[in-house]
This record gives C-alpha cells, sequence and structure tokens, in this order.
C-alpha cells in the first residue's frame, strides 16, 4: 500500500506555530491545492464545483521525526491522556489528516479553499466530496472532546497594528488574526507565569504578527512584512 | 509515503454484490475492526469507547487490478459522467475509502461497529472520533448527488423466507434485507429487460439470500446456509 501525491497545498499558514486545530476556527483562511498534471484536473475535477464542501486527505508531512504514540496528551486538556484513535493527533500509525473545507472555486488544476487548517506545502492524498447524508449525524456523542472548556482570549490591537492591516490586501485579515489569536496558540513552556508578557510572532500569509498574552487578553503590538506570496488571493 | 495496516474489518458483508453504498443505509449491519497486536489496542484506543461515531479510512483491498479513471459513472446516475475527485468512487490515485460508522463497544483489541459499509477481509488504516464539530456544515450543496432519485424499490418474502428469517439468530435481519435490496443493487447487465424475473443471489453473514426483481419490487425467494460466521455478533 503505497500513496501517490496527488498534490500540495499552497496556504496562508506558512508553519504550525498559528495554524489552527481546525478549518472552521478560521473561516477567513485561504489556500488552494495545485493538482499535479498526471491526474488531469480537467477531467478528475469534474463536477467538483457543484459541492460547497471538501475533504482533504493529507498526510502530516511536518512529522518526519516523530514516532507512532499509543496515548497522546490532547494540547486543548494537557491534564489528561487518550488513545491516539482517540484523538485526531498527527502522531498516528499512518499520518493521514483528514480535513473538512469550504470549496471557493476552481482554476484549471487550483481548488481554491477557504476555512483551513493546512500548512503550506502539506502533500494532498485524496479529496472527496462532503456528502452530508453520508457524512453527518444529527446525535453523536464526542467523548473527551466535549468536555473542554470554550474559553477565548480576548484580541485588541495597537494603533500601529491597525493601520498595517487596513493597508494590506489579505480579506478580512483583522478578523482572521482575532479567530486566530483567540485560541491561545502558545506552548505550555510560553504560557507559564515567567513567560507572561512575552513577545511572541507568527506567520500569516506574507506577514509576521507579533502579539504578547496577558491575563486572558492578547493584544497585537505590529505587524511586520516578510515574504511576497500572492499566491493564496 | 508508505502505510501501515492497523487492522482488518471482520463484516456481516462477505463480498462486494450487496454491499451498501453507505453504511446508514443499513443501520443493523455489524462488524468489527480487529487491531493488530503493535498498535497497543489497550493504550491507543483510551476514551474512544466515549464516541457514539468513528471514521473508518481503509484500502479498496478489492480493486488490485483496477486503474484510476478520472472520470467515473456513478452507479446511481449511469448516465452521467463526474470527475473521480467530484465521488467516492474507489478508481482513485490513492484508493482510500471514509466511512462513517456507529461505535457499539470496544472489547479488547476489538473495536465492534455498526451501520457500516465494509466488507469482510477489508484492511483498516486509520481510526478516528468523530468530531461534531469538525466534521459537519450544516449548510452544504452536495453538486450531482442532490439530483439523485430517493426511488426504493418494495421487498416482499416468501413464507419460506419468513420462516428461515425467523429461525436466524442474526439481529434486525429482515429489515436488514430489506435495507439492503430496496437500494436495487443489480448491475446494469441483470437490469436490462431480458433479465428481468431473474434469480440472483448475495451473501449475508452465514447465508445466501436469493431473490428476485420485477417492475419496481424485489421478492426474496430463500435463504440458504453458508459459511459457519459467528464472527461480528
Amino acid at each position: 500500500m503505497k500513496l501517490e501525491k496527488i498534490g500540495i497545498v499552497h496556504s496562508c499558514f506558512k508553519v504550525k506555530f498559528g495554524t489552527p486545530r481546525q478549518g472552521s476556527l478560521a473561516l477567513h483562511s485561504r489556500g488552494y491545492i495545485e493538482i499535479e498534471k498526471r491526474w488531469e484536473a480537467s477531467k478528475s475535477l469534474q463536477g467538483l464545483e457543484e459541492f460547497s464542501h471538501l475533504w482533504v486527505l493529507f498526510w502530516f508531512h511536518g512529522n518526519t521525526n516523530l514516532t507512532y504514540k499509543p496515548v497522546v496528551r490532547p494540547p486543548r486538556l494537557p491534564a489528561s491522556r487518550v488513545g491516539a484513535f482517540a484523538s485526531r493527533s498527527p502522531l498516528r500509525p499512518n499520518p493521514i489528516g483528514l480535513s473538512l473545507v469550504k470549496l471557493d472555486r476552481i482554476e484549471g488544476s487550483r481548488v481554491y479553499i477557504s476555512s483551513l487548517d493546512l500548512i503550506e506545502g502539506t502533500p494532498v492524498l485524496d479529496i472527496k466530496p462532503y456528502i452530508h447524508e453520508y457524512d453527518s449525524v444529527e446525535d453523536s456523542k464526542c467523548g473527551w472532546v466535549e468536555n473542554l472548556s470554550p474559553q477565548k482570549l480576548q484580541v485588541e490591537f495597537t494603533d500601529e497594528a491597525i493601520q498595517q492591516i487596513q493597508s494590506h490586501p489579505y480579506p478580512n485579515l483583522k478578523q482572521t488574526i482575532i479567530d486566530i489569536l483567540s485560541s491561545d496558540i502558545r506552548n505550555r513552556n510560553d504560557r507559564s507565569e515567567r513567560n507572561t508578557g512575552k513577545i511572541l510572532g507568527f506567520y500569516f500569509s506574507d506577514l509576521n504578527i507579533l502579539f504578547q498574552t496577558t491575563e486572558g487578553k492578547v493584544r497585537v503590538l505590529k505587524i511586520e512584512g516578510l515574504l511576497a506570496d500572492n499566491d493564496h488571493r
């Protein structure tokens, strides 16, 4: 059982830090899947444009050094441990991810998507249409995930940051930054008391967004230009 | 990108003929996934029992001789053609299937499931919990699938068949047979006029179920014993 790459993700998310745990947390995140020539996009994507949502099966390519762990510690419930098959952790026997994304449009071999949680360069294994009748259960029980507190951080901006956002062409940039930062994206170390107020940055599109977290509040300080990246607009 | 098998499906469905296109069409279908020893089920399944539904990622193992087809003819809409990525066809670059099933219980390394569309012997690649918040969209558009007529065949039984069903231990056997046969399972050739009334059989659990289809109606004629199969009860 060997896998073929069908294409690659180009995304507003450049690295893991700052990439949401699920696409629905950042509705205005954008990207596209570039289908490889050998799969004949003009044929194989036929009819897909009539669906509003897609499943993307992808390879967790950032995990080359990580091995399978039968038990994992969910980032959102760090005090507990659950089995790999009871989680969406990348540390699985087969590091295949499953994401539900919104389909915006198709142009040639490019499938433009939004509301995604996929990182730049992710190898795509499959695209399947979301079929509500097959893929949804009205009355389900969702184990430990139901016990998570939906606690959100409040996100504020400096005047400087606001100005920088207003002059940037990314659509709904301010709301997207709020969506990303309102889930605490810091690692365990940076959440410790001695690191309160530490200035951190995350890459988004062609930007490095500098922020500071203190007691339930995130302050976006300034936004630095990064690489040119017109890919996903 | 190489895949590891995490386990094998044992199912009431023994062959492709008679296996429903989706699990929700046969709520009482039953089976289990036997997790291989090396994945340490006692750890890796921890917490899974608190979920009501699972995603099963599997390998379409019946398709060893079949190659990728960029355009397919959906069995339920034979007059039209859609791209492989706009369908759930097994003829994909990576023949990975995605099924939503109901979790009944876990016993050691066995994950008992129902409402499945998986065939005996299917290699399983991954199990992920169904998380309604991530995996469901309320307001979706489902392309060509929305245009399918939900036409169902009426299913009748001979007295002989009814008696045989009543003496068989499989739970809800009659309803399960109705669920399976009310979607016309015949291939294109057997649907042709000259084959009207032809007696066909499909394997289910340890049974061969003989039936005859005429003008919108299926008649279950008799039920023959097959192999011993106590596996999935």
